[in-house]
């Protein structure tokens, strides 16, 4: 990735946030003007309506499709990961990022299984950031090109965005950030991750102690971001926020891409209002923080491998919820009975 | 359909409950002993690994697969209907059944999108079994052959079958036959099915009243279907049964789906270990009748349409699960560190 010193400063970002366009509320009045002529009970396919109704309002087609469904997985390293907090080696960071190329992986399957394009996004694998406990993981300029890298990742050309990560380590990251966004004790944040031990998890709670008590004070959510975040965290919320302004629905997958996500909640709750947060991760904070800013997830299936895993699997309700709003016949087409003949 | 009078009586059919088959429990190993070789955090995907030995230990493969998926939508009207008891007419099944040939319904396109064959059963639709409140809706040898009928539809060959139903009234027969099951008051039982209003609720649980006093003191499983079932829900049942015998899962869809099965269950509460149920439906009895029969559902997605379209999501998420499981690299294969080297 290209680290350009002349990226944007945050005031950049800020401008962007404020530039956040709402929802096509034609485009949703569209949607529910066809929804109650469809040959079947006025709200009887319950959230798959909503979800029809949310991806018009958010792409700005009245009719609306998911042709270019896209899984973006944003892979960094963590320099808290020699603190022991992970049950795996931060080498394994690179190798899965290997084994999405060759197909190998959980989320290739689930590409597959649901038709989406997958990109991977390495993102200086051999420059772990700082250890947050003991330093910033970016300077301003970094942790804003980091974000216009995320940004750059939506410009390929898709409709619909699945944001996932792989990074040894980054669940005590996001447990870092979340306890200083939000506050509370560190263990309110901290969970077993890919599976560590209860000597583990006492490392992972002492790390997001260390890390939290190092930026106490910090308010500003982009200074958090900076202070105890992660290059895949940053690249996340940037391509989120670029989804926004490029009017694409978002799936945001797990506990880390939610926390990356929970740094624009904290600058206008109003920033997550176009993405769908695809699962309830068996990290038991990840309930915490989607409460904390109001979002119901579509699946609770008790998964918690990330790389997208969870937003893959709501790719392949969302596009059947589309599917079926603007393939079903109306009742007038189908020469079907509605409720007012009853 | 043919209602041959030399059909099974129900002493065959007890037969075949007591000659149902266990899961294959070395295909069960073979998948627990592939799952911990696999590229991610063990058990990190959930219930998705739990759905991948669901599918070997019925199926009887050891690497799972899901190549024949269908949806089976039995349709048959009901006598009851006449007493207001649904939001729409009884000519709307036949019209939906039309639909569903036509292509222009939910389920249509959530086969489309998910990949799965269709397979509509028309149950002598312009027959309506008798009203429930008033008289038994079959003989012993028409129901017994409503259920054979059933049983034949799994012959044409499938791997994964889903079952679902259409039949105007029927949410007030699964609400009877499960009063009559399992007790409780007739609002227990009853809720708004496609959308009735508060007097037309009131006819549901004077009708579920009425039909469960009728019939009181039955006991026999296939009794109380015989007297306050239907065509649809006998047919399934023999579906969901013949299934168990040929070795093929099954995923049963809403409240009317539940309630046809509820009576194999009744008859042993290990008939439907290969049956997954799809989704807790927006009918408030379905999550009663669920949990009397200890079943947690896939999905909460507030659906409540019947046709299979719970089943038809939930198998997309199977068919993932089962890919995901067949697909993905071992550790070993692409040269990922696991935990024990951590």
């Amino acid at each position: 990735m290209s680290m350009s010193p002349s990226a944007l400063p945050f005031d950049d970002i800020r401008n962007l946030v404020r530039q956040m366009p709402g929802p096509d509320e034609d485009a949703v009045a569209e949607v529910r003007a066809r929804e109650v002529q469809l040959t079947k009970p006025a709200g009887s396919l319950g959230r798959l309506e909503e979800l029809a109704e949310w991806v018009a309002g958010w792409s700005g087609h009245g009719r609306p499709r998911v042709a270019r469904p896209v899984v973006a997985i944003f892979a960094a390293n963590h320099g808290v990961a020699d603190k022991g907090v992970s049950a795996f080696p931060a080498s394994v960071t690179r190798q899965m990022v290997e084994n999405f190329s060759a197909g190998g992986a959980a989320i290739n399957q689930l590409c597959i299984a649901h038709d989406l394009g997958l990109k991977v996004f390495d993102l200086a694998l051999d420059l772990p950031t700082p250890d947050i406990t003991e330093e910033d993981a970016f300077d301003e300029a970094n942790c804003a090109a980091t974000m216009a890298f995320g940004m750059e990742a939506v410009s390929g050309g898709t409709d619909l965005l699945c944001i996932g990560e792989m990074g040894i380590a980054n669940t005590t990251v996001a447990a870092a950030l979340l306890a200083a966004l939000h506050g509370g004790e560190p263990g309110d944040w901290v969970g077993p991750g890919t599976g560590v031990d209860d000597e583990g998890l006492e490392r992972k709670r002492a790390a997001v102690a260390a890390a939290v008590a190092r930026v106490k004070g910090t308010k500003d959510p982009l200074e958090v971001l900076r202070r105890v975040g992660g290059r895949e965290i940053a690249a996340m919320a940037g391509a989120v926020l670029a989804a926004r302004l490029q009017r694409i629905p978002v799936i945001v997958d797990g506990y880390v891409a939610t926390a990356a996500v929970a740094v624009l909640h904290a600058m206008d709750p109003e920033a997550l209002d176009h993405c769908l947060f695809a699962h309830l991760s068996a990290e038991p904070a990840h309930g915490r923080i989607l409460q904390i800013m109001g979002k119901t997830p579509l699946l609770d299936l008790g998964m918690r491998l990330g790389e997208g895993t969870g937003a893959a699997l709501a790719a392949g309700i969302v596009k059947a919820a589309v599917a079926t709003h603007s393939g079903m016949a109306t009742f007038a087409d189908a020469g079907v009975s509605g409720k007012a003949d009853a």
